[in-house]
């Protein structure tokens, strides 16, 4: 089965174990409407490439990290568009979870989808739980405190934010966890992995800084310009537009240097090449290609 | 050491992984607000008491699950108290954690808080991986959806309740937890500890409506009659005041009955009703006692 297609597999299993005819409606049908259809779905898919890479010997505990990963995803969207802190009107090219479902049940589906991610991860232990364990783990530091997501977002509400740990912590943390998870869903040590992942999600986040800058509503499924309206730290802002496009392809050819060695890593390089292209806004053409 | 040292030193060194240095200072701050001082640890404590009961041959993961247990219980009173849903200004005698801190904040400390359980649990793992998977499970199970506390406050936007069903997701499965992972964590089967749990929640849920009608501000540490003035379900709306206080010591007195056999069966029924009779208010005398 194509990489795609055991990602969306693996969350319509896992979201389906949540959203039952047992859950309240509003909240089932939250829980779907937050996850499906998704994004591009750059992290789960980024996971299943390096857990190929290195030999997908456990393709079960693959799919439930790489989908993990995308519910943890998925939960901090629906946080980070409430109206205590984006406020954001449109997720995805549709009306964000508070504003079709109301705030309580968007607080909720991100958090039953924050649980949900860990449960999927149990229902995967298989026959190496110890495996399970150490993915848990992973997991847990790059989503929590002080590492992941939420400390990430929690630096927007600091006088004194160093860019770099503010990007490493709210976009590179999940990569890193997609791409150490992925080894270790393999069987590999995660430790060597944690470089590509925060590499690829600094490219990532700087290519999130262009496109706030130079798509419209439209194209990207979100208002534009947000950035600079709410004064976040930005690479655009500190970089300029020529400074942060030579920035992301720095970040790009630092990521390939520093896949480690593993069966399919060939694959893997150029895999991430080309998945990168697509990180650049339209209309921005790359420097040195 | 005793079970009250226990579950402090675990949720200290718990929230200590989180509040660190590298920490946004106000995340940092509000996950140890929210966590210390504490209410009764009713909850851990009932964990650890079914461990002891069952032999506690795996003390640390006993520790990881009760104290993942408060995290979570934790996280969701910061989240219950926020404005979209309970809007309370006081939790344990001191200000809300929104209030204290800012909703941004809030939000992100309940998310850390719930990523902080599982990591808890991870790290606990220790040699037997396979009971850990279970006590993730059962844990994803009490606080997610469909059976869990998510769902539970989710059924609060929903036109039509069945209020068994409410108090059974939004109180008793966190209880059910409780027992349940006490049990695994001392290798014994979890699902008989089940039905102990949801009667201790159910007759929990009861004592706390009984508490919102008699009880003033002081002595509970948040407003009272807040279920009626929300129209909220009610035992003692549904049932009377005398009504409720005989469904509660019916509730404890099936819980007892419950109890699986186990080593420790006659200490762990001491043990909860002499527990229970915490849970009434003040001045509400038991009918028969």
């Amino acid at each position: 089965m194509d990489p795609t297609s055991r990602i969306e597999l693996a969350l319509e299993t896992a979201v389906g174990q949540a959203a039952t005819e047992d859950c309240p409606k509003g909240l089932a049908d939250a829980l779907r409407y937050a996850v499906f259809p998704g994004g591009a779905r750059v992290r789960p898919r980024l996971c299943l490439s390096v857990a190929h890479a290195c030999g997908d010997t456990d393709p079960a505990l693959a799919d439930a990290a790489a989908s993990a990963i995308e519910l943890l995803h998925c939960a901090s969207l629906v946080h980070d568009d409430l109206p205590c802190f984006d406020d954001a009107a449109i997720r995805r090219g549709k009306p964000s979870v508070h504003l079709a479902f109301g705030e309580p049940i968007a607080v909720l589906a991100g958090d039953a989808l924050i649980v949900l991610a860990f449960e999927t991860l149990a229902r995967a232990a298989g026959s190496d739980a110890a495996r399970l364990a150490r993915i848990v783990g992973l997991i847990g530091r790059g989503v929590g405190a002080p590492h992941g997501i939420a400390a990430g977002q929690a630096w927007e509400s600091e006088p004194d934010v160093d860019l770099a740990r503010y990007h490493r912590t709210k976009t590179g943390s999940l990569f890193a966890t997609a791409t150490m998870c992925g080894a270790a869903a393999s069987g590999h040590d995660p430790v060597p992995w944690q470089a590509l992942g925060e590499r690829i999600g600094e490219a990532f986040q700087v290519a999130d800084d262009l496109r706030d800058v130079v798509e419209d509503t439209l194209s990207t499924g979100k208002p534009s310009g947000q950035d600079a309206a709410r004064a976040r730290p930005s690479a655009v802002t500190s970089l300029g537009l020529a400074g942060a496009v030579r920035r992301l392809e720095g970040l790009v050819a630092a990521a390939v240097e520093a896949i480690p060695p593993c069966p399919g890593r060939d694959e893997l390089r150029d895999q991430i090449l080309q998945e990168s292209r697509h990180f650049l806004p339209k209309g921005v053409p790359l420097i040195a290609a």
